[in-house]
């Protein structure tokens, strides 16, 4: 039975990328080793990271005066990196979740923090609006779709100290004008490959400003003189990226890719308002395109399991939602299939014919 | 051409390892997902990460009060870590190469360091002995085998203090008496796995002991209590490592092991000494079962890269020596098969008949 996966991450990834990755892992281009078996400082990989960058360039349009760095470690420990880094007296922060709760449970280790806005009052089903960034902060951090709540920021704010953004789950989901942020960071394991490495987009002119000391390994400015390469990079993981950016550009690049992802998501949040079994949780103008959360209407609570049980029987899988939400979370990243999401709209259907009063 | 891989690493693979992995990336146990795309809290992954927990107990016969952990960032991350969690007022180091002297390095930011010995003045050629360890140190820092200088510690040393020891170029390469040590680590990709991952292995009694801040993904508290999974793990290097051990096991585990690797160094080891062209750059009882290091004799030092060029028109890879030692360097890891050194010594031997005066 064909899987359709709905994991919120690591999540699925194009068929040709999972393809080709198979075939690297059995013999890079026919040089007869496999990519898991390379020197990371030979031709062979080297070429691998060069390409990667140079897609992530292209790609998102990223200035010159921008470094990209691959790192081992995942989005949880830029979490300390950054204010490790950049945080000399005050970092401005935005409570859009989890991962912003934790992004800001590490930067209170460094120095004072504060946060602009938060919509914890109600579980985080929506995006503050309206708040102002201090102009004596050091950055101001965002954290750009909220994987466990189903909250998207569709801007490029204008701010007046650098934005830094966590784009973990919706990087390449849409254009982006990199010239608003001082860094872009993410773990690769939703849009862009397997779990194992962390993309880090940074200018620069952010670092040197703190006199503390800082570690080698999380100073961004070892990766940056070194290619990310002070010491061996995940490879392998490297090198999906490097797949899935080539299957990217093929398909159009990240325009087309919003448009792909506005009409999956736009086909599932109207099944959700119409069907009478379903609500969604997050507010209407803050609602993810790579994270759509939904619940079963109160009448129908006690249906919850039982269809959840029903989509598995179709073959989908990770559509459990997160504890913190409860119900149902369908992840669709750039990689899922619209057929995907019409069987799960059909399943929806049905279970509605069946179940409704 | 069949490929004999002396890289240094990331390394040779067992070939059934590689195509294991390439049969998960495409289908993990014909689940109809790649392994790239699941749920690391799903059951399909947890089996991958308890099994290869479970692999590591057996194989090194781990005692109860150790835990195993998977880390992203590599050993280099290490460097730091250990320190932020042990350091309280100093440390003692024993200085062996380049990874000994970057670990030492970092530990310098968080407290005293004191170098008990050092093997510096002869280019790091010989494991220092007769070095005494203070007991007021916090914990003793050993790198067991140096990739780089080719020579290796092969005693489970009794100190007065927890021994840290980063075995990343040899662990699993002989028994070891786990106990004797306070932490074990290293990167996976020489005798585990592919790059990004990192293992440690760790009683968890030392912790605790420091009042210093420690952002929560540099605590090793922090992994033990979550099993690995406090952030989302390098997922397949992980899947990998359990390939490799369950390879290591059914050929009969450590012991085994070390026996083939004793027999395979020999061999190169016997020939460097007897042939005329070329000389060992180890003192005789430092010498590393893993990483040979050798050089052209002073009279036919011209010939380095005529013998480089020989053994890659072989299909021989990896061999040219490290920029701090010069020559060549061959690999012998656990993968490595017999056959492949002794390609190489039919090489050494048809160069000596060709060029020997």
């Amino acid at each position: 039975m064909k899987k359709h996966n709905f994991s919120a991450g690591p999540s699925i990834l194009a068929k040709e990328v999972i393809e080709n990755t198979a075939n690297a892992v059995r013999d890079l281009n026919g040089i007869g080793l496999s990519v898991m078996e390379l020197s990371h400082r030979g031709k062979d990989f080297q070429a691998v990271m060069d390409e990667t960058v140079a897609l992530f360039r292209e790609l998102l349009d990223i200035p010159g005066n921008y470094h990209v760095l691959f790192l081992g470690g995942g989005a949880s420990l830029q979490f300390c990196m950054l204010p490790f880094n950049l945080l000399v007296t005050k970092a401005a922060y935005l409570e859009t979740g989890t991962w912003a709760k934790k992004a800001i449970k590490e930067a209170k280790g460094f120095g004072q923090v504060e946060v602009v806005a938060s919509s914890a009052d109600k579980n985080f089903n929506y995006i503050p609006r309206g708040f102002s960034i201090p102009d004596d902060a050091d950055y101001f951090h965002i954290t750009t779709n909220n994987t466990i709540f189903g909250t998207g920021i569709f801007e490029d704010y204008d701010s007046p100290v650098p934005v830094v953004a966590d784009m973990s789950s919706d990087i390449f989901s849409r254009p982006l004008d990199v010239s608003k942020y001082g860094i872009i960071y993410g773990g690769a394991q939703k849009n862009l490959g397997p779990a194992g490495v962390t993309f880090v987009i940074i200018r620069e002119e952010l670092l040197g400003k703190t006199e503390r000391y800082i570690p080698t390994m999380l100073n961004y400015q070892t990766h940056i003189d070194n290619g990310s390469m002070f010491n061996t990079p995940p490879c392998l993981p490297i090198y999906t990226c490097m797949e899935t950016l080539r299957w990217l550009k093929k398909l159009g690049g990240v325009k087309v890719m919003q448009e792909m992802n506005q009409e999956k998501a736009s086909m599932l949040y109207d099944e959700i308002d119409r069907n009478l079994l379903f609500r969604g949780t997050a507010v209407n103008d803050s609602r993810s395109v790579m994270n759509i959360c939904f619940v079963m209407r109160p009448e129908y609570q006690d249906l919850e399991k039982e269809f959840l049980d029903f989509t598995v029987s179709r073959g989908m899988v990770g559509l459990k939602g997160h504890r913190s939400v409860g119900g149902f979370r369908a992840s669709t990243y750039n990689a899922m299939p619209k057929e995907s999401v019409q069987a799960l709209i059909d399943a929806m259907q049905e279970f509605e014919k069946k179940h409704a009063k």
